[in-house]
């Protein structure tokens, strides 16, 4: 009753976001609502920006010819006044407009103002000092690329050139379906236990920039099951949780390769090895197992992808702390795994339980340690990147 | 007209979050609204996680002696019924609970079932393959400690205990006000320029879990930015954006000294050199630079702990990537350097700007390589990590 094949991590995913369709549907959003909000349409600039020539420090807007051999030994004076010319000097300030025939600044720190003149003790080359107008984007440059995900910069840039709305990805609708005969949504009796595993990944999927719905547990019946499937092939993703490992209980699998196609069940991946990936009319699914460790190591694996990818989000870092190990961490030889350690102080620390089914040991965890399939594991002492939890 | 002394960043940040007061003003929130809140008091376990002992793997449970010198080949048959006693084993599936007699379970893979008896080709011990009741969780335990950042996983483990709401941190209330006589909120004419710092730093505010009050620009005037100040006395922090450097328009710092006390002014990090931290009335009050770019270093050097440590967050990692540098970047000697990089497949590329105040390439960027004071700079080729923007 083994899974007979395995498939590697990187086919099973590889395999799954083959199967997925970017949202090609678009909405129009007020910028400052666009936080995190993936961008539809190259955004090009429509004007210069400065859209003047400024000063780049405090100082004087002068004719560079003037300051020609100037020094603090052999100051040269010029006349103050609004506007410049040759022989004639007016103050600005970092950012403010300079004068029509002024061509460089020199810096406050190299004058000093005596009246309604000011000696200038050093000598400036032309533009010195001087941001040209369109310095920072040029009318008709391209400011933001399709599949850039906005964050606050990237808006402010946006406000600066004055567009206010942009057209970006509708979010990704992803439904959660828990199963298991022995969960309950509250108040367990002996043998009962709450559901956690769909309202974890819900959360997760929030986070990671979809919207969800959290359906109700659905038990341990062929028919339920099929049902709860085909009334969400209308999501852009479709979760379950729980009966996904090979025994008797193993429906939800079985009723995607009924309902359309299973790619892959069992994937050499620890502890989420069970997982299964699919297609129910052309709707992905993916089967989480009902362990909460191999519940969100699955999340983590092929869901959260395949919500950037449903997205159209063009990159993503997964972000990472590093430090040192403080006690060994194995690997299940041939599986990518995943272990939960801890951090304090650069310090990593393995989180050790019995099973996977230990959903304290998620809450004490900080984030992964991810061993490859061809390492056996990490030594006490290693310095180790850790994937850090969302 | 320099800055006579430049506080380092670290006595700077100390000085700063030493003036500032953890929020001690609680709520009480549902647990699914909880993803990022802070706990504010100890949550201990009302009862056992899980309430029964359970399977840890599919299979029979049995009778630990029932099994003594099991093999493959030389198997033991058992009767299989609903309850166990000796001699008589049950089907059991991982999680399901485990029939009162038996102690142990034989996995599914060491036995074959013959019609209502099973083969069992295995010996078990005691205990093996049995999750003890409040194994996970016992009676009385700490589950979550206080400044404790809520993840979706310890939401699960909350609404496993039936936990249904939790008790919070109010999230901090930061006022943000732009100054600078050249900043209009839309259509710049020739020598003005549209507000973004104060807009970039609201949206990163309210990333960092606070709520903002954007406040109207302020024009370069002595009495406007004092009332501007006074008005938001009532936050948990004031960020003032603008007019810090030295120069005649160095207002907001002045104001903050005549009000309450300045802090830092002058601060050895680059380019936020101009930073100002005081107090107004015990409310702290950060005054960033007006370049967009110093700006932005100022809020991820100084207002993110700050929000941090007056949400109560015990703690926060750093997110990093780690790369290779594809050139040299070098730091301003004595000063922590903020260089802007982008990331692509590893390779970190420094992002040449002539100056500070370019808003272009923030948005190009994917973060920072921030280089130590004690640090020239990073050659080309070497390995660096990159923390990477909100």
């Amino acid at each position: 009753m083994e899974f007979t094949t395995r498939t590697s991590f990187e086919a099973a995913l590889d395999t799954f976001l083959t199967a997925i369709v970017p949202i090609e549907e678009t909405e129009v959003t007020p910028i400052r609502e666009a936080r995190g909000r993936v961008v539809a349409h190259q955004i090009i600039a429509q004007r210069d920006e400065p859209n003047y020539r400024r000063a780049a420090m405090d100082g004087y807007a002068v004719v560079a010819d003037d300051t020609l051999g100037a020094s603090e030994h052999s100051p040269i004076v010029l006349r103050v006044a609004n506007s410049v010319r040759r022989g004639v000097a007016s103050r600005v300030h970092t950012g403010s407009k300079i004068p029509d025939r002024a061509d460089s600044v020199v810096m406050v720190e190299d004058t000093e103002r005596l009246g309604d003149a000011v000696e200038v003790r050093a000598h400036v080359h032309p533009f010195e000092n001087v941001g040209l107008k369109g310095e920072d984007i040029g009318h008709g440059d391209v400011v933001v690329e399709p599949g850039h995900q906005l964050r606050p910069a990237d808006i402010g840039l946006l406000a600066s050139l004055e567009v206010r709305d942009v057209t970006v990805y509708r979010r990704p609708d992803v439904a959660i379906i828990p199963t298991g005969e022995e969960l309950v949504e509250k108040g367990p009796s002996e043998g009962q236990v709450v559901e956690t595993n769909g309202l974890i990944t819900a959360l997760l999927v929030e986070q990671w920039g979809a919207h969800y719905r959290y359906r109700s547990i659905v038990t341990d019946a062929r028919e339920l099951i099929e049902a709860a499937l085909l009334r969400d092939t209308d999501a852009d993703l479709i979760l379950t949780t729980g009966g996904t490992s090979v025994g008797i209980r193993d429906l939800v699998p079985e009723a995607v390769r009924k309902l359309g196609s299973l790619l892959v069940h069992g994937i050499a991946i620890s502890p989420a090895k069970p997982t299964a990936l699919g297609l129910v009319e052309n709707t992905p699914v993916a089967c989480l197992p009902g362990f909460p460790v191999a519940c969100l190591v699955a999340s983590y694996a092929f869901v959260k992808p395949a919500i950037y990818r449903l997205s159209n989000v063009e990159r993503e870092f997964e972000r990472k702390a590093t430090g040192t190990l403080t006690g060994k961490i194995t690997s299940k030889p041939g599986s990518r795994t995943y272990a939960r350690v801890a951090i304090q102080n650069e310090r990593v620390e393995p989180i050790m339980v019995s099973g996977s089914g230990i959903l304290s040991s998620m809450a004490k965890a900080d984030g992964f340690v991810i061993i490859p399939d061809n390492v056996e594991g990490y030594e006490k002492g290693q310095k180790v990147e850790v994937v850090l939890f969302d």
